[in-house]
């Protein structure tokens, strides 16, 4: 784990942030190299699958040539929702640093953890937590901002 | 429910056995019309996220202009893995129709049911068993296939 990949992952967030949309950034990394980058584009794209990790996986792939991205860990701001744990199962990735657990939909410890479901394929290491802080206050900040949004329109 | 779409969903399939990947079909279904359909491509694509399901909602989403996929139903000829199930609550899909049950990784009712898990945003009505028969007979077919040419390539 290294901690300057997390504060990659933290400038995609960011990106995702001025976009207006959920501030959610991941990188995914190979012999210290980074092959794929990702940011929450859902809003943007009109897209459901454009979530942070799904943006990374499909370029890590592309770039190594291969579904099979073993060898490779993934550095993302927020804890996976099902869809995103999932394709990381499907690509075999093995190991994942996530930032701020998420309540709502985190599925590697907090609605759920895939990892202890029995009989799927592969089973990524996982460690939560990282750069906590820092990735939980973007979400709130974007979040406070959503809500003086929807404020400011109904007192029109 | 209609069978002529699980039917459609079986051709496309089909088209995934032909390319010799694991034959998995599937078509969204808005307003009796076919909005979005897809086959497995993972080997061909070499991309863990070319799932039939993941296709077809990138196509609806594309088609619609819109990440909600409200009032649309999915037919499949296989039970959804984690990521295929959780991009489906993602998309809020209302219904999904599948046909045969994955022991190996099903993620509405076989390894987990999804729908079951608490604080998610959303969860579709799921049938299974549709079709059951077809689905089953052409992912058989294909693994014997799988098994013979190995173990033709071990005899050489």
């Amino acid at each position: 784990m290294k901690q300057e990949y997390m504060e990659l992952a933290l400038k995609y967030a960011n990106k995702s942030y001025k976009m207006d949309e959920v501030p959610v950034g991941c990188v995914i990394v190979k012999d210290d190299e980074v092959v794929g980058y990702g940011y929450n584009r859902r809003e943007s794209k009109q897209n459901p699958l454009e979530h942070a990790e799904m943006m990374a996986i499909n370029q890590a792939a592309k770039k190594l040539k291969t579904w099979r991205l073993q060898g490779c860990d993934l550095y993302v701001t927020l804890e996976p929702c099902p869809m995103c744990a999932g394709a990381i199962i499907q690509a075999r990735i093995d190991r994942v640093f996530f930032g701020a657990h998420d309540p709502k939909s985190g599925s590697f410890g907090s609605v759920m953890d895939l990892t202890q479901i029995k009989g799927l394929n592969h089973y990524p290491e996982i460690k939560g937590g990282i750069l906590n802080e820092s990735s939980k206050e973007l979400l709130v900040e974007f979040f406070r901002k959503k809500r003086k949004q929807t404020s400011a329109k109904r007192n029109v």
